[in-house]
């Protein structure tokens, strides 16, 4: 049963694509993966590190067209259910220990479902859950939903060019 | 393998207790018996929620000696190893969705292990850890150590008298 999205508090994003949920799952998990397609382009994600059980560490580091290395983001995983379901944050880092309030002034709570389609490939579904109604503003005014898609159709992409 | 301390950040209490390991899961699991305990009195906890699963509510409320009840505290568990290891959040509540900034001005995670010990009884290890150095002088100048061991030694009374 999927939680209730609270409109003024979450972003929600979903796409169907011609992927398993085990290939979602593994772009989300696999740090070589996950390189190739988490940032729009022409961004990239410099550096990955990922330590797939609850309470371990997500990191990356984003890098910009000129070079310039971001501050690392340090989140950890909540809940892991491979390959249809998987639970993430950046307001806890490693081991669970409470993140400072993020430098772009708000957190989130990231709640990702990939399911099977009858038809073949599978739904991704991204639940974005902020603190405060200024975050979620904030977050969508960056550019969630255009951002979020381009990176997705990236994975796509890499596995198409894989075939 | 115990996580790092952080003195700055953390308040860590270690008690040999004449508890088995499943007692205190169960004191700090099941509602009617956290109730009897998990407030020094003369306060007390008028209500209790447990819905015991990563994501799973944590909720209390406690009532001044005066009878006035205060604001509900809404958390979620993180991780579950019964018997011997609960970490809980304020930071988050159900289904992982972040609470906003809590009324006190702090939140923190809570890392509880119970380890049984040789000679009997168990070891009651706790590591509350918070987001920046003023939540965790906030939460130690309100008497943590203190009013933790009192409602332990609670529990503690708790299980004498049933016997």
């Amino acid at each position: 049963m999927n939680p209730p999205i609270l409109s003024h508090l979450d972003l929600e994003l979903i796409v169907d694509v011609p992927l398993t949920p085990e290939q979602l799952f593994e772009g989300w998990t696999n740090p070589d993966i996950l390189k190739k397609w988490f940032c729009p382009k022409p961004w990239k994600v410099a550096q990955c590190s990922i330590d797939l059980r609850p309470g371990g560490l997500f990191s990356n580091v984003m890098q910009s067209p000129e070079g310039e290395l971001m501050p690392e983001n340090r989140g950890c995983y909540l809940l892991i259910e491979k390959p249809t379901r998987l639970v993430w944050t950046g307001i806890l880092q490693e081991d669970f220990r409470p993140n400072p309030i993020p430098q772009l002034g708000f957190g989130f709570v990231c709640d990702l479902r990939f399911t099977p389609l009858a038809q073949g490939g599978s739904r991704f579904h991204a639940v974005v859950k902020h603190t405060d109604t200024e975050g979620k503003a904030k977050h969508e005014a960056m550019g969630f939903d255009q951002g979020w898609r381009l990176a997705l159709s990236q994975l796509v992409e890499l596995h198409q060019s894989l075939r």
